[in-house]
């Protein structure tokens, strides 16, 4: 099935493909979708600039994105050590004591991991868009709204896309209106940062609000080609596809978050502020279950609670128990059962959306006859 | 578009419409779709069988259905002053001071709505399906499960088909062990009593449960005819749509009612307790946030909850106060923009499904010739 965004990209299926491994966006953007980079992971803009270099090698020409995550409002930027000091102390002992309850062992010797992830802060996005824009990419995505104006402007320079995540129309409307290219309308049961507006009914809104101007992506609740198939029936021209590529080969996980994956249902994540401040969907756990206890404390605001959590998560993840990982994670994690390539899954998504298109066909009175559309 | 729904119950589209109110429930069955009455609010089985009587009239012969309140479990069953003394004095406090503070008049002298929604309880949901047994309706639906053996027996002795809500797959697996032989997945968008997974991850996955033996429909989020070709892509063979007949020039609403509705945008709902003591969306206003306040106390269990605030829906809903209406609704609330007859709202679901289900057809790469489906 072909739509303007295959046009617009020069890609096969009308599919963005999420994922924070490099070696998953590279085999999404090699089987004809159009793979999307999560930037948030890399304190270190070095890093990505080798990431990035890496991907220009392994795309074979095909083109990709980057997907950073840029808050509209910054209420606390900082160093490090600054923003440590605003975390309450009750905060501190409350994450060391469920730590303990869990029976989740301390770290080992290296705590390199211990500063936490900085991708949520301005200047740390910002430096994830310079590099991305010194390498060939065709998409710049921002988690969290539309980038700052001069962002918007260096990308549109280099001729690379704008997309900008929205759980609302009317902030849909706002995205456009700073000059972003498309828009993914994100549902409350995608995974991570997430609205309470379910995708059957944001994305017609969202398509009926921005989708004369520019081109709509459907995201949230989408793994198999039937998903694919009804998010063209709510008006997008493709969707954008996140937790489904966690259940892949390529993507590099630890066994026990693949045991946890692999035996979750679709009831069994929590959209919850543990994880950033901001409310995001998770995989439900012992965990997540802790925060929402009666003596839990709240969580704090973006980027403090992810500097709180940040050792609690390297300790959580290294613990390798299935019931502890933190990890977020859509509710159609309920569909991910066995682990397989990405360009099997990519095949059977695009063989399962198309056999649905044809089918739908025939249920019209019109029956359109081949060509007409 | 004709689905196995439309054999089943010789019905011209493949809508199942729910309503409180016999108007809307006639139109719906005259104009093509499959009316269904909700039964919880007659405490009385002799009005329910009146108004039955009327509907028999109305109908012109076209099938229709009840829809019935019957918990599958019975945490506290009694007459109404012996389930008055179960509700805690705190909390009559607390709703006879937010009543105050939110400026809400007593009533009149006409108090004869202090008994509440009896159709809570069990008996009372019990004689509604007695009732409606001596009426020739074509389905009895249950919004929280598979109703008890016995009534699932004397529905199937009259050849009337038994639907249940489910809003988990797991769920829908019990109902069709029970014997009940459709079933609605509810998705997480929907007005009144609804789970937390959306419609979007929620219909496959119980088409894939129980597709194979029953016919499901879809609800929750639905109010287009894009919705409908989606709830169709996603492998539904119809839907149920309760929230979008609230709009309508048969639904007779107060003033008050009316202009809440058409103001609510899809982000103006809660999934809250605070209706019947079960999870439940409904506009989300004054009353609502009230509730959600830190100094409130947590909802009664059902049918407690009922019990308590009875007095209270009367009162709000006789403030004519838009900002404090209580009702049922779902996130489609924002498409509800103007007050319409039942059969031109009907009319125009199906051209738009039709149309976007010839226009989906034609994105197939296989596009089927004419009647090969």
């Amino acid at each position: 099935m072909r739509t303007e965004l295959c046009e617009r990209f020069g890609i096969e299926y009308p599919f963005v493909g999420f994922s924070p491994s490099e070696h998953v966006v590279a085999a999404i953007s090699r089987a004809g979708g159009l793979g999307v980079l999560g930037c948030v992971r890399f304190n270190d803009p070095d890093e990505l600039d080798a990431v990035l270099t890496w991907l220009d090698d392994r795309t074979e020409g095909r083109p990709y994105g980057v997907d950073v995550v840029m808050p509209s409002s910054v209420p606390v930027e900082g160093a490090p050590a600054d923003l440590d000091r605003l975390i309450p102390a009750g905060h501190r002992d409350f994450v060391e004591r469920t730590l303990l309850r869990l029976g989740v062992p301390p770290l080992g010797v290296d705590n390199s991991q211990r500063a936490g992830v900085l991708g949520w802060l301005h200047s740390v996005a910002r430096s994830h868009v310079e590099v991305a824009l010194t390498h060939p990419v065709r998409l710049v995505a921002n988690a969290l709204g539309p980038p700052p104006p001069d962002v918007i402007a260096q990308a549109h320079e280099r001729g690379v896309v704008v997309a900008a995540l929205a759980g609302r129309a009317d902030h849909a409307r706002g995205h456009v209106a700073s000059g972003v290219d498309l828009v993914v309308a994100q549902g409350y049961e995608a995974g991570g940062h997430t609205g309470e507006i379910a995708s059957m009914v944001l994305v017609p809104e969202v398509v009926d609000a921005v989708g004369a101007q520019v081109p709509v992506l459907a995201a949230g609740g989408i793994g198999s080609g039937r998903q694919i198939a009804a998010a063209l029936a709510l008006g997008a021209c493709g969707v954008w596809m996140g937790s489904v590529w966690l259940g892949t080969a390529e993507y590099q996980s630890s066994a026990a978050l693949r045991e946890a994956l692999l035996r979750a249902g679709s009831a069994d994540t929590v959209r919850s502020r543990v994880y950033t401040g901001k409310p995001a969907r998770l995989l439900r756990n012992r965990w997540t279950d802790a925060w929402s206890e009666e003596a839990a404390p709240r969580p704090l605001p973006m980027p403090l609670q992810n500097l709180l959590v940040a050792e609690a998560h390297t300790r959580l993840m290294a613990s390798d128990d299935p019931t502890v990982v933190p990890m977020p994670v859509g509710q159609i994690v309920g569909r991910m059962n066995e682990v397989r390539p990405v360009a099997d899954v990519l095949a059977d998504l695009a063989a399962e959306a198309d056999e649905t298109l044809a089918r739908l066909g025939t249920l019209s009175w019109r029956r359109l006859p081949p060509g007409s559309g």
